[in-house]
């Protein structure tokens, strides 16, 4: 059974609607209805992923459902913004299964009660090129209270959630199983299953820091997330704030599975620091706030790591590897 | 120049940035901000067009633009909401020109100032498909004044704004261009050229009727836009609202071009009112109240049309030419 053969409401009141929450209406109507938020103001974000960019086109349905949402989610962490739900658009090829999309929709509805982000609508179309899905989540925050990209100021901590590098490593692993890769995997058959498991999971799943979106709210000066590279982030972070920077690459936090890759291959740590999809929060924090945030996200069971510092001037951030500059041309992840 | 040869940063900030709004950050951030407004509840929507699908690859890229925006102007209008602003996802296979893009973001730009809806974020990704662009619009209603599918009743007269099945004929038209029509196109010779122009350009670009939006909250009973044909967009407006009714095909207004496609080609009326793209407003409307919404569409210039009733029931609605039931077995456009 493909999607060809039900109709869109059909799609709509058998798939999508058992998963909705309250201000979809039911999926019955062409809108979603959300109460405006009082003494709030509105965040909103939108990103797509597009099948044999994004993902691979054998992922899990489910796993693709909620990487589409967790990117959104990040983007809201990051800003100190709290969800209130999103609206989904799916274009999808005729010849697309039934049980992909119930796996989808399954997988949808698991990380919209988790994450506490009701489905409030969306739309279903046909194409003739790949499944893309397209998310846009709607947050709140206490008015005058985003977190922005423009905050960094001169003296601040740079510090980053969780670790660096894993999902860029799994990438690769995930590209060579594919046959796509072109690089020298020596590294890729010494790791354990668990090192290899962990790292090609982490870049099929984000985890979004929405716990400690609060936390960053209240004690950092700036945030993005970092979701096309660390390097190439940091540096757009700083120039957006009209600053300038460093990093010390070995305090960027690193999980075990990343320091044996990059242990049996030293080069990998370009890859990790410059690849995408980490979607950690990047915050400069000053410093007397920076041990506060760092217990508030530790209560949160969120690693909070201090790895380089705001400076004056408006160079592009440098980034150091003990003590030597590490040079980079090209620090993050090109869309086109 | 295409737009691979542009960083995503580059594309964003020479081409969308001077198209932005206030809260959209200078497209800068990873979000959008929007006061919260006030005594307001916030009506979402999302609506997608993809190449060769919603739109044929060579037409003219500020128009595809327009299009997309509309579509969801539609639904606010509907709604009987205003406009707050929108997010768009763009996908774009590598080879796209930077002059469609420009083309097109001057479209988007036009139209955001036209109808007082601007740009507020948005993500642009590379797709191996058509382009794709999605757009989800955030408007307003007064608390608790949201216009519902589910709100016909009966003894309400069902009406219709502007003039119905001009676009699905002027997809006709434009398919028979393609070489991609299979069917009697003996009426196409017999337009006129404006006839043929008229049909032609309310297929490319709709008009919503966002100018009635709360003329539509203060007298109708329930709406819905038109966008995959009359008849069945009715059936589910009826259906939704738990009751029947009926639709008199001779009342249905058309455009005069419409009328002599008709004229030349009676089976053409099935075309006229089971296609989709019309993008005009269905809604129900308690007879006391008719003359005055009615009069206070005219005051926009906009025309409002009794086409039918409300009825007791549960059967499906059903149309009738000249007293004569028209039987239609499929009212309205798959969408796969």
């Amino acid at each position: 059974m493909t999607v060809s053969s039900l109709s869109e409401d059909e799609l709509i009141s058998q798939i999508f609607a058992p998963i909705a929450g309250d201000g979809a209406l039911g999926l019955h109507d062409d809108v979603a209805l959300l109460p405006s938020p009082q003494g709030s103001e509105l965040v909103l974000t939108v990103d797509t992923i597009v099948g044999g960019v994004h993902y691979f086109p054998g992922d899990p349905p489910g796993a693709v459902a909620r990487k589409a949402l967790r990117v959104n989610l990040s983007d809201l962490a990051s800003k100190g913004a709290e969800p209130l739900g999103f609206l989904l658009s799916l274009s999808m090829p005729p010849q697309t299964s039934l049980s992909w999309i119930a796996a989808f929709a399954e997988g949808l509805g698991a990380d919209a009660r988790a994450y506490d982000c009701p489905l409030l609508g969306g739309d279903t179309v046909r194409t003739q090129g790949p499944v893309t899905i397209s998310i846009t989540a709607v947050g709140r925050v206490p008015s005058g209270y985003l977190v922005r990209r423009t905050g960094a100021r001169v003296g601040d901590i740079l510090a980053v959630t969780g670790t660096i590098g894993d999902s860029a490593l799994g990438l690769a692993l995930r590209l060579a199983e594919e046959g796509q890769s072109n690089g020298n995997l020596g590294w890729r058959d010494e790791l354990t299953p668990l090192e290899y498991a962990h790292l090609t999971q982490r870049y099929l799943l984000p985890e979004p820091r929405n716990a400690i979106a609060s936390a960053i709210r209240d004690y950092a000066s700036g945030a993005m997330d970092v979701s096309d590279g660390l390097i190439g982030d940091a540096r757009k972070f700083l120039r957006t704030s009209g600053v300038s920077g460093r990093i010390d690459l070995e305090s960027v936090p690193l999980s075990q599975a990343a320091r044996a890759a990059i242990d049996l291959s030293p080069e990998l740590l370009k890859t990790a620091v410059t690849g995408g999809d980490d979607y950690e929060v990047l915050c400069s924090v000053p410093p007397a706030r920076f041990e506060a945030l760092r217990a508030q996200c530790a209560q949160e069971n969120v690693g909070l790591t201090a790895i380089g510092k705001v400076e004056e001037g408006n160079a592009p951030l440098s980034a150091f590897l003990e003590g030597t500059e590490y040079l980079i041309d090209r620090g993050s992840y090109s869309h086109f």
